[in-house]
């Protein structure tokens, strides 16, 4: 049987999950027959993990793991497990592509000329962009006839409105493409997709998505219409992350360059790996470890990180004149409930009570039954809505 | 009869007033003998213009005024004018200060271990501080026994709660100050102080103020005390202003430096005098310009301008839990009837009902009487704040 591969990769990890081409039907239909994901790379220390459709366990003989493995040889090791399984045949594979500039707005096939247009985008993601383009070539040359998708995390965020992209800056850098992007457009896209089935007779008329995961930022969506994001040129705008900043006033950085003699790479270093959670708290930028932490610190860091979500929820309601639900996604979202508690509290003023029990388990739906505005758990799943892109672009869904 | 002389310097101007200290029992009785301003100092078209308390121009002879004027030139000027009118005896003079860092939290009467304390926050503020600080030591040497006052536009803000201050850095960063400050403090105390009267019997828990002058910025005040403020470490960050851009993503100014090749310093030139509305309209900075322009470009850029107040808007209700009134203030909020409106109009979500008619006429309040949500225009005045707190100081208030 033949499946589409979704490719996932990242700066010290790559994701990926088969699926067979038979069930992309639809978007349900769509399930895994195997994820699997390399983690560690480029230094860390290497692991592997692959699971079945429901997500247990599954023996995979991927080798004796170097600690140098690297995202090509991580990529090499995937492939030489595919050719050991002829039961495996691909039809295409999917990328999570983390920039499609202004010239893409939806899932687009590879060319060789495709792929040099987004590699131009890397200096507008020069953390993200490069990972997600470098196994293309690999598999092009192990598989010169396979069809190959690239998915765009910002393509969900095209249509918004002027206003919501642009800086206030010279036109012309703007016209050059110096706007907010918006990134997590997979993540959003996919929720947008499962919400009438998750929410029943809900008003979807002005929904907000907190996606909170290692990566964080919100997405305002009208009418299944992304109208604002938190994040916007880079992947430091908006929230603070498990080691990003987040926003922070442009001044700031130019005074670490001018007064205090930093270089513009140690700036992006100061903001990328060391703010966030992990800067505020001094002791990490997983969640887990602060929620679990009895000190002081690890408790400022979560209030600023609920905090922030607070304020960027009253803004992006602004941008849709009023909410009528709030759905908490990715896996801060999806299972930190002390962090949706101390958000849901501070939007009480929007209409929103909590259902302390249902945010405890974890439940579907987490705010009371009379609550005007309702609060929601919905797991996202970036690989599937990869997946459905792709046998789309096949012509096979 | 003693005055009270009131300084407010900046990089192209000097404005004063000269308060009698015998109105000086109370804040509303405090009334300006003279207004005067020069302008266009530093390089521009140099100007001069005074008024009376009514603000009737009066005549003044301040000599021809060359055009290399600058600030030290300007108040040489104005300490000439003061010799020559012994009826204006100085009881004290009262600046106002933009930054007092973390130490200076009211004002202060200035001696010379504290101006140069105050001068170590020159590169907090660079392109201010070093204006407000600059006449201190003129006046020191023409005045020596005269108090000299500074009035810091962070105070008001001091007390804000440390999750609206910080930044999601790392902790030593924000423990050695690099912290949002907020500034238009002395703005936004003055209006604090008359919304009672201002406001009757209308709740005043949850208010926000919408300082809308040349440089821009909102508080947010909740039972008079400052919450939150979108104007943060410098005074770029928040709102656009009329040549500065406002927030951005801080990776958009390290893409500028490390894709683009621009220096640190040619960025704080387009930040801070290049952008906002100058920058997205290509026509003008100044807001009247641009509301008489039939210009696409002019209406996009006061679009985006309207637009990124009403998210500020949406973000300092959160901060608030809600939202009771929206009071306009300084040149535009004061005048720029059509920016109210669209700002208003972006506001009937949170319950404000303008009334069109009261905001053309600039009436003081602007929303229906059934409005749940009032929004007011009251000129602010900095000026009487700082001659308000010396005349405190000097034990004569």
């Amino acid at each position: 049987m033949r499946h589409i591969l979704t490719l996932n990769s990242g700066s010290s990890s790559l994701k990926f999950a088969l699926y067979p081409l038979a069930g992309a039907a639809s978007l349900d239909a769509l399930t895994p027959r195997y994820r699997g994901k390399f983690t560690g790379l480029n230094g860390g220390a290497p692991g592997f993990s692959l699971a079945d459709g429901e997500g247990h366990p599954v023996a995979a003989e991927m080798g004796e793991l170097p600690p140098s493995l690297d995202l090509p040889g991580a990529t090499a090791r995937l492939l030489g497990w595919l050719d050991a399984h002829p039961d495996l045949a691909l039809a295409a594979v999917g990328h999570r592509v983390v920039h499609g500039g202004r010239a893409y707005h939806r899932p687009v096939r590879l060319t060789p000329e495709i792929t040099d247009a987004l590699k131009a985008f890397e200096s507008l993601a020069p953390l993200h962009q490069p990972f997600c383009l470098a196994p293309v070539a690999a598999l092009a040359e192990r598989y010169p006839e396979l069809p190959q998708v690239a998915c765009f995390d910002t393509a969900f965020h095209a249509d918004q409105p002027e206003v919501a992209r642009w800086f206030a800056l010279p036109r012309e850098m703007t016209e050059r493409g110096l706007i907010r992007y918006g990134f997590h457009g997979l993540s959003y896209d996919y929720i947008n997709q499962v919400l009438p089935a998750c929410l029943g007779d809900a008003p979807r008329e002005r929904v907000i998505v907190a996606h909170l995961g290692n990566g964080a930022s919100l997405c305002a969506i009208r009418n299944g219409q992304s109208v604002a994001s938190t994040m916007g040129f880079t992947a430091i705008e908006g929230m603070p992350m498990g080691t990003r900043s987040g926003s922070l006033d442009p001044g700031l950085v130019l005074h670490l360059i001018q007064q205090e003699g930093m270089s513009a790479d140690e700036v992006t270093e100061l903001l990328y790996k060391r703010s966030g959670l992990l800067g505020v708290s001094g002791i990490s930028g997983d969640m887990r470890e602060l929620l679990a932490s009895p000190a002081e610190e690890a408790r400022e860091a979560v209030a600023l990180y609920a905090y922030r979500a607070v304020r960027e929820i009253g803004s992006l309601a602004a941008a849709l004149g009023g909410l009528d639900q709030l759905v908490f996604t990715a896996g801060i979202g999806e299972r930190a409930a002390p962090v949706r508690e101390a958000i849901c509290r501070g939007c009480e003023w929007l209409g929103l009570a909590l259902d302390p029990d249902a945010n405890r388990r974890d439940a579907l739906r987490i705010s009371r039954a009379d609550s005007r505005v309702s609060a929601w758990v919905i797991p996202t799943d970036e690989e599937r809505m990869i997946a459905w892109y792709s046998a789309r672009l096949l012509g096979q869904a």
